[in-house]
């Protein structure tokens, strides 16, 4: 278990969580700062081990939904948060006993944190998905068993919503649509689950990853150390997952695209020493294939980002722009997003990418 | 109290569910089939009076939601009825005494009579609007103080979705939202009142007027008696309210578009016997606008109809067809949507027709 008491850890923790988000997810800016105001408050986040929660424990996923461009404007509001848990509380008809994200990269790495702050109830280290993804059939707990519903949605005007699916792809409609005539953006109470199920389906140690990730870049750009070599170093920690730099250079196109509900868009990236080398990155919400000189770099699942190459920054796709100079890092998925069930929800064919997956380490190999 | 026993009445009830439908509401058919099949089964629909209840008698409306052209193509399914029931007894902590109809014209007359034939709950000869309407904020329930939620919402597969909204505006934009993701039809459980509540604030007698209009035109039609007459007696048999013929000819143009989840359209009738002579009827969901040579011959929230000028049955806005001869039927609007609270929920403004309203007593002196 430990509090975070230090402003620096939840900034070096949303720069991890932007870096896990793959281009999407969400800035996690705007719960940063709720959370920093919590801290100086003197209201400390707690962080357990999924480990050291019972069985029988009530855990809930709190999250926002809606467009990243709104939720970024959309100031956390603590009453909302409070609602949220106590409506939760009265649906289920028991008290929660632990929070975890449903999926640590970009905003939603936050909100457990936000309300884990205002209410002292601990928030499990770990999320369901290790990344960030587009749909809420798209976890480790869905696609292992533990329903995204009863959820329940909320907005800031005190509007509330119920939403029992069938199957979570329903789920996703029905709540993508709520969300949207609640302004765009809801927060909300996702995949009731026991703490057993929290042990064995959630991919585990990742609020911590957050913050090694973030503290990484940051010291070692404090110490004029090689950023990408100690971030590389940091990410590999974790289970031996392979991590590794797919390419620098500089952003020479990016096209933006909203449809089917999709932000669909590719960013083209040149070397600076080499016109003719090229890489792209396809953006579907998230980063979803990346292609050097058209031959497959990484592919969904697996992890795709793009940082800064001077600061070693990760950015989420709307940051990125013309001329920015940038590397591509590569960084294995979680094992168990790589196990056949999981491909078949979050593999590249459901994202329309007439490929099969390919793991980075074949791939860099 | 009567019972529905006979398959006859329940017909005569759903033609004249289409005249108070007011070109909108959508077709009762397929309720009316679910109706009949009921009645054949010996199980049939119980009409009690408002008066007839107890004050603190928990009463509900059930209504299907969504577009017109899928709920007419949509069998009522009696699992999805029960189970409708079911949750609002959970979801409220207790047994309903009573069903009434949101929607007295259009497809929702037969929905609580369809609930009822089941269940042998009683459904109230009373609505929330005495004609239909395309919003649930517009109804005698919401103007007088009754929300329309907590609502239930359900399709045939199994999704539920319980939507609380802070007010009823905000209520019909999350429940539309929600029914379209359920396939553009939903079933419903709105507008939670006592028993008190629907003596005071439903407009009273509607389900008994629904059979009186459709009986007098059948009768009239089998026995080769004036049908307009019969029907303008029936009319206006209701607490001395205006009936009259507004217009005789044909349809020389229809317009239909769908436009901001409207369904927009005019339809445009000339005189038999003088081509100048000119009708028109606007069409936003129901008829809301009569303009005879450009003059206000009738105007929402009095309710306007139009109907085959030799059998005399009225006809919903789907039906109109270039050709058709027609009779066009104004009549008034119970007094209690002629209030000014009510005017400002159902008046030509909430239309956006920059009119006030005129009585049809007025318009037709």
């Amino acid at each position: 278990m430990f509090l975070v008491d230090s402003i620096i850890d939840i900034q070096d923790m949303a720069r991890g969580a932007v870096l896990l988000g793959t281009g999407g997810g969400g800035d996690p800016y705007v719960g940063e700062l709720f959370v920093r105001a919590q801290i100086k408050l003197g209201n400390f986040p707690r962080i357990v081990a999924s480990e050291d929660i019972d069985d029988d424990a009530f855990v809930l996923s709190i999250a926002a939904m809606g467009a990243p461009t709104v939720v970024i404007e959309h100031l956390v509001s603590d009453s909302t948060l409070l609602r949220l848990l106590a409506r939760a509380e009265e649906h289920f008809g028991r008290r929660v006993d632990a929070l975890i994200s449903a999926e640590i990269g970009g905003a939603n790495s936050m909100f457990p944190l936000a309300l884990s702050a205002i209410t002292g109830l601990p928030v499990l280290d770990a999320d369901g998905i290790g990344r960030a993804v587009p749909h809420l059939e798209m976890t480790t707990f869905s696609i292992n068993g533990c329903k995204a519903t009863p959820a329940i949605l909320m907005d800031d005007s005190g509007n509330e919503v119920i939403v029992q699916a069938v199957d979570d792809k329903t789920a996703e409609e029905l709540c993508r649509v709520v969300t949207g005539a609640m302004g765009a953006m809801a927060l909300g109470a996702f995949y009731p689950m026991s703490g057993r199920q929290a042990k064995e389906i959630a991919v585990q140690r990742t609020l911590t990853q957050t913050l090694d990730i973030g503290r990484a870049i940051r010291t070692a750009r404090e110490q004029s150390r090689d950023i990408f070599a100690s971030l590389i170093q940091v990410l590999e920690e974790r289970d031996g997952r392979k991590a590794a730099i797919l390419f620098d250079g500089k952003i020479v196109d990016v096209t933006h695209e909203t449809r089917d509900g999709w932000h669909w868009g590719r960013a083209t990236m040149r070397s600076l020493t080499d016109a003719g080398d090229e890489f792209t990155v396809d953006i579907q919400n998230e980063f979803t294939v990346a292609r050097h000189n058209g031959r497959t770099a990484a592919i969904v699942p697996d992890l795709i980002t793009i940082l800064d190459r001077e600061t070693g920054e990760p950015m989420t796709g709307e940051m990125l722009s013309y001329g920015q100079r940038v590397k591509v890092l590569g960084y294995a998925a979680d094992a168990m997003l790589r196990l056949p069930n999981s491909l078949e929800v979050i593999g590249p064919r459901a994202f329309g990418i007439d490929e099969d997956f390919v793991s980075l380490e074949e791939l860099v190999a």
